[in-house]
């Protein structure tokens, strides 16, 4: 087998199953060169035993996952929510720094759902921006981009009220793009009549803070979340996508992120393994 | 119980499984004084003898669903898709002209999906805009209005290639707006930042050809174009999007097009009661 794309990551969602450890290491033998980290598994080890632990293995730091959750109205549940977010903000500096060269301090944000009982999107809305605005001064200060993720407009209810790039980038607006960015993901906006538009939009005002990659098929999973598959399985255009995000500029790594309960049946080493291959023939011709 | 609000109209999904006499039947008994039909239970009788039993109904007609899938490459496949269309324009004239004053010559139109093996969305898009244009002449001829219905963006790759209300307008753009409209359906479209502006633009344009509604609801039905709920049970405001219609003059008949397992097992008089009780508390408050 040929070496994986210099440029891809695994994101560690791919392979839920595996803890730190086990992440870490299938990652750095298949020969990808950088992977994107989850809160729950850097947390199982404590924050400075998995900086340690990704020091050690070599790879570059991508993204951590994930903060935001921001809808909950006033009160101590957004609070100890935004609590949470300052952690995830150091979490994401410390990572990155212990992270190998070419590391980037990137921290993906999922806007929340309506909260239980409400109809009012626009205001859960309001509400993410006022909480990114509660956040970036605290980011900036520990150098960390703040990536807001549109996701698939299925999810508006019950995971993120933002549902499309132009809309991320209308919150980031308010913003230094160093502070603020999106993830361009293209499982949520693929099927987005302006995607490309938005894309070059989001180059042009400097908010592309990672690009994320993976495949849509239908029928949809039972449970939606689950319907991510590897790269080239699908119908997605990677071609059109990659193309447009090359143009602006980008030319950091590209994390796969998947999930799916078939891929997470598998052997984390299997599946860095296929997902190095696909990247390869789906995602790599069409990078510089 | 009180008279259901004289501007419902049952689509005849809602109660799939009821034959063209029952659903006719049915919805007369509640006191509704519209039905939008579906093509299959029509064909059943054969057009003429539906024409008749609507027009024996007393029942206003408001939409005939429908037509489309337009996105098949050029071929033998797409004429006869084409011809199919053709037909439907026939059959929505003529139960138009049956049902009683105030019915509405509108047939629904659903883009289609990837075909087989494409991934090139783009190119699928511009053959509904080009099926489009082969069938306007013919609906202008009949008197009917095309409308371009948006669906769900979790549906585009299988269903439709039109996912947004500012898609399906800059479609109908390149017409007259008697001939080709929209279909705005809250189900489809609640979750688009741009949905209000979009509706004053339907408005503005005079392309709101049908506005039909139903509720969003989580987590999904495991086949999710069954997904579809009673007004008032799920998480769509039914309020600022109803205004928004009302605002731009839109005074005709609104439809209540449930997809759902659940429903389609009930008796079918007993869903018409409740479509007109939930709709009477969650859509009539709203309208002037």
């Amino acid at each position: 087998m040929t070496a994986p794309d210099p440029r891809l990551s695994i994101n560690q969602a791919t392979i839920k199953h595996a803890d730190l450890a086990t992440a870490l290491r299938v990652t750095a033998e298949a020969g990808v060169q950088a992977i994107g980290l989850w809160r729950e598994p850097v947390n199982e080890v404590g924050l400075d035993e998995a900086a340690r632990m990704l020091a050690d293995s070599g790879l570059r730091f991508t993204t951590h996952c994930r903060g935001g959750f921001f809808t909950l109205p006033v009160g101590p549940e957004r609070e100890a929510a935004l609590d949470d977010n300052r952690r995830a903000i150091e979490e994401t500096a410390t990572l990155a720094a212990a992270g190998a060269e070419g590391s980037t301090a990137v921290l993906v944000l999922v806007a929340g759902g309506l909260p239980p009982g409400s109809r009012d999107l626009i205001g859960a809305r309001e509400r993410v921006r006022d909480a990114v605005g509660a956040l970036a001064p605290e980011a900036e200060a520990a150098g960390v981009t703040l990536a807001i993720e549109p996701l698939h407009p299925m999810y508006a209810s019950d995971r993120a009220v933002v549902s499309t790039l132009g809309q991320a980038l209308d919150i980031a607006a308010d913003f230094d793009p160093e502070v603020v960015g999106a993830a361009v993901d293209t499982f949520h906006i693929w099927w987005d009549p302006q995607v490309l538009d938005q894309i070059a939009r989001a180059g042009r005002e400097g908010r592309i803070a990672t690009y994320q990659v993976c495949d849509w098929k239908t029928p949809l999973a039972a449970d939606v979340l689950l319907s991510r598959h590897y790269t080239g399985e699908g119908v997605i255009d990677f071609g059109s996508l990659t193309r447009a995000v090359v143009a602006t500029g980008y030319d950091r790594d590209i994390e796969v992120e998947i999930f799916n309960a078939d891929v997470w049946a598998d052997a984390p080493d299997r599946v860095v393994r296929h997902t190095a291959e696909t990247f390869a023939s789906a995602v790599s011709p069409h990078l510089p």
